[in-house]
């Protein structure tokens, strides 16, 4: 599958991040980056830029904030025609600040956003792109929400100047045909915008379903190194690029840098497929239920999970 | 998605024996009876019917031969409705014998068969439905086959008496658009027959082609606990108990004896998706590369294992 306007993201340190509190040590960070510099991945997601009013630099690591001076720490001196990202949530923007883009090392803003908090995300959108960065619109957990709000909210986005609007799989509940649906949905709304998508792996199918939308015509691709992200984690980066056949992908140094650092990693952290996180994924429910049983004593208690759940929305 | 035709078939003792040389205790293999049962499904694959010539009694666990009276030790006094399936290698059948069904707890027969024994197949096919058995016809590796082959054994099994064709993905190699291509072929050369799907998961992508089939008019769909299974292992049980909305099925059960036992097995033997077998996937190559690899002392050297499959292709 060759498209030569597929753009892949990685989301390596923003979205696992999420598992550790984005403390991260810089060796960790910069081998991600030149990883995948070298494999030829088009953006990398570096971290968020979060408030540090509602989140105390005392708690989280640098990630959690990207200021421009330690993402330069990181790249400086790399050769790299990557992009980097960086991610804010639409519902928690307070103090932050974004200097013109030609004076910083990030090309793009990426905005989180549920439906109900669309202006806002517009808002960051056009103040950021005025600035000159690329932007795009994450429409969070969209296996929850009602039609006719998720079209308002999309036909908003088109009236903005966002360059991506993202099909977001929170959840990890949805399945292909109804991948189909949303990008039906999406593109009949937002007909001048590109569209992404990025999939959460409770079911497994987050890259089934990634395939799915690069049939239907979805550009922008998110993926993770093995996958790590929060909960049951992220479509696969190396699953991904095994499949394109854009000969400027370079599988790799993707490999080199899970066996060096992913694999080690993952015996600290957990993320990936677990019986707790597919529960979540087919109730359609937060993933938090599931992680915060993976922290518990009860963790392997499945069955009972199962149906305390089940209670919860009887 | 219901559809009263579907059938689920668990290889959880048949496919993940091939991990351990079937050595599973007695009561493992009950409690999974019992489990299955309960949840609704309709087939147990219970182990392979294999020669004791090829494979001495002394190296493998009962469930390699599966003789009746073995079977009946686990199932009698057990309420079920569930049928019972074994296993036998068309390349590999030597001195087995079949009783009729009316005297054996087995109901169905699969026959697992490359393109090149089909005629053997075939014969042992039209023997045991003489005898009164269930068949089906698993072509295995059907992402490294010639399609004239192909089509040829299929045209041979239109005429015959076998009650259902697999499309058997044994090297984890295929995506959405390749199942529906095969799907299509199969039913055009086997119009008169039922079309089953066994997938690997060596691409993340056991269950969603497994939805691909199900969309497509599969009928028969195999699964395993937890996907037990060699190597990235099977489709899992809970994810398809989980999407099809057959009000037959139980999904409660199989979590139940997903953490009592398979949660506890897993600890003891590997199965389930590694960046080797990913590597085999992507290359449409036997899982036995990856497997061996696994259990080297450079099991976790990514890139030179990719690099050195490439040359062996080369």
């Amino acid at each position: 599958m060759y498209r030569p306007q597929i753009k892949i993201l990685d989301c390596t340190i923003r979205d696992g991040g999420l598992i550790n509190r984005h403390i991260f040590e810089d060796e960790y960070v910069k081998a991600v980056y030149m990883a995948l510099s070298k494999a030829g991945v088009d953006y990398m997601e570096i971290g968020y830029r979060s408030s540090k009013e509602l989140y105390p630099v005392k708690d989280f690591g640098a990630w959690k904030y990207c200021d421009d001076e330690k993402i330069r720490q990181i790249i400086d001196g790399v050769e790299s025609t990557m992009k980097i990202s960086v991610m804010v949530d639409a519902h928690r923007v307070r103090e932050q600040t974004f200097v013109p883009k030609d004076k910083s090392p990030v090309h793009m803003i990426r905005v989180a956003t549920y439906v109900r908090d669309i202006d806002k995300a517009i808002d960051l959108i056009k103040r950021v792109h005025d600035l000159g960065y690329e932007t795009t619109a994450n429409i969070m957990a969209v296996s929850i929400e009602n039609e006719p709000d998720l079209v308002e909210a999309l036909d908003e986005l088109a009236q903005s100047p966002v360059d991506v609007v993202y099909i977001v799989d929170s959840y990890g509940a949805l399945y292909c045909e109804q991948i189909d649906y949303l990008v039906n949905l999406y593109r009949q709304h937002c007909p001048n915008k590109e569209l992404g998508i990025h999939c959460h792996n409770n079911q497994q199918l987050a890259f089934g379903n990634t395939i799915e939308g690069i049939i239907r015509g979805v550009n922008y691709l998110d993926a993770s190194l093995y996958g790590i992200g929060r909960g049951a984690g992220n479509c696969c980066m190396e699953l991904l690029l095994g499949f394109l056949k854009n000969p400027k992908f370079n599988i790799v140094p993707v490999l080199k840098v899970i066996e060096q650092y992913l694999i080690p990693l993952r015996q600290q952290i957990e993320w990936g497929y677990q019986i707790p996180d597919m529960i979540t994924g087919i109730l359609n429910r937060h993933p938090d239920f599931a992680i915060k049983r993976r922290a518990s004593a009860d963790r392997d208690k499945f069955a009972e999970f199962y149906e305390e759940l089940l209670d919860l929305l009887a």
